[in-house]
């Protein structure tokens, strides 16, 4: 690996956000897939939790292509295991609902360890993941269309959480568990 | 019209921001086309530009569908009669442009009347609309993806002139020509 490229992985690494994680409910479009993986590489995020009901829609391998090697995405079946993970790693679970119980997502303290839900691009979130969640939050919205595109609403919420991080100086903190941090460098010199 | 149907539109009029514009360059995927012009409504956008190079590629009337009769699309054959429309309004021309000469997008006002440009999906903004505008800006990156989604970009920025606009309380200042407003209530009335 060439000085230059260990030098940029390492500075990606130290400025990955251990504790902040986005999760998608059933998102299945491949353009949606993509463009969420893409926002959260780009604020840092380097797990993101993907919950399938139906093995049908299963990310296909393709689906986040050119970023996925850089963002580890993990399948759950069913939304138990997922629940289990982000618990185990005391993260508030942020569920997006657009309903008038939800406050709006710039109340939320995103410093905290936290992972952010979106639903389904027709459905939206399961009442199930609703009732697990510590917050429910939209993005407000002073137009006709009735919700915005999940990558779009996704987006919206993570820049405002880099924003509420950076301003914390949570980049300059780096956060990866050394082994992620070797397992990453190792990997990402043999392209 | 029903009057609670009167009310809602009556009330997304009061809210919509007549001096922020979106501009698209040659947007073409359906997919990001409609998340655009959604966006753009949910902050109250009421015009968005399309400037076209390639007729091949000019905008499918279904393709904003459900919103489009809200948000006023408005097609450019080439540059000059766009950057001659954002001049004559007074609007700044907010590039965003993936350059070391672009800055943070947060350190702009957009309480000021504004043009937010976009690229194309594969090649940007072009080097004369870069030219053209006062501004250029950057949704800062922190991972190995070189940029964001064209919609999540957008959605960025234009959630962070609602931040600002609805700080200075600009949503609360009809900025609609009566004219307007007059001919949305008609046709909104006969769907
Ligand atoms: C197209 S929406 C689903 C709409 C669905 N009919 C509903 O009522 O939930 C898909 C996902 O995008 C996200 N979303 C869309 N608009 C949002 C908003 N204004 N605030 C927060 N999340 C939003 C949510 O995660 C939602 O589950
Ligand atoms: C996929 S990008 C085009 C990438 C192209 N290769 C370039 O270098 O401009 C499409 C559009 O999304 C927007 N965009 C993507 N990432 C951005 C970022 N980080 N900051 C600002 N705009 C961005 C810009 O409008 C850009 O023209």
């Amino acid at each position: 690996m060439s000085p230059e490229r260990f030098s940029r992985i390492s500075q990606l690494l130290d400025q990955r956000q251990h504790d902040l994680t986005l999760c998608l409910e059933s998102v299945h479009k491949n353009h949606n897939l993509n463009a969420l993986v893409r926002t959260a590489d780009a604020v840092g995020i380097h797990e993101v939790h993907a919950v399938w009901y139906d093995q049908q829609f299963r990310m296909s391998r393709g689906a986040a292509v050119g970023t996925e090697k850089w963002v580890n995405v993990i399948h759950h079946d069913g939304l138990a295991p997922a629940l289990e993970h982000f618990r185990a790693q005391g993260q508030q679970i942020v569920v997006t609902h657009l309903s008038p119980q939800a406050v709006d997502f710039r109340s939320i303290d995103y410093t905290k360890p936290t992972a952010i839900v979106v639903g389904q691009e027709r459905r939206g979130v399961t009442p199930e993941m609703i009732a697990a969640a510590e917050h429910h939050i939209m993005v407000p919205m002073v137009g006709m269309a009735e919700s915005l595109n999940v990558s779009v609403a996704a987006a919206v919420i993570l820049y405002e959480a880099q924003r509420q991080r950076a301003a914390a100086g949570c980049y300059q903190r780096p956060s990866l568990p050394e082994s992620e941090r070797q397992r990453v460098l190792f990997e990402g010199g043999h392209p």
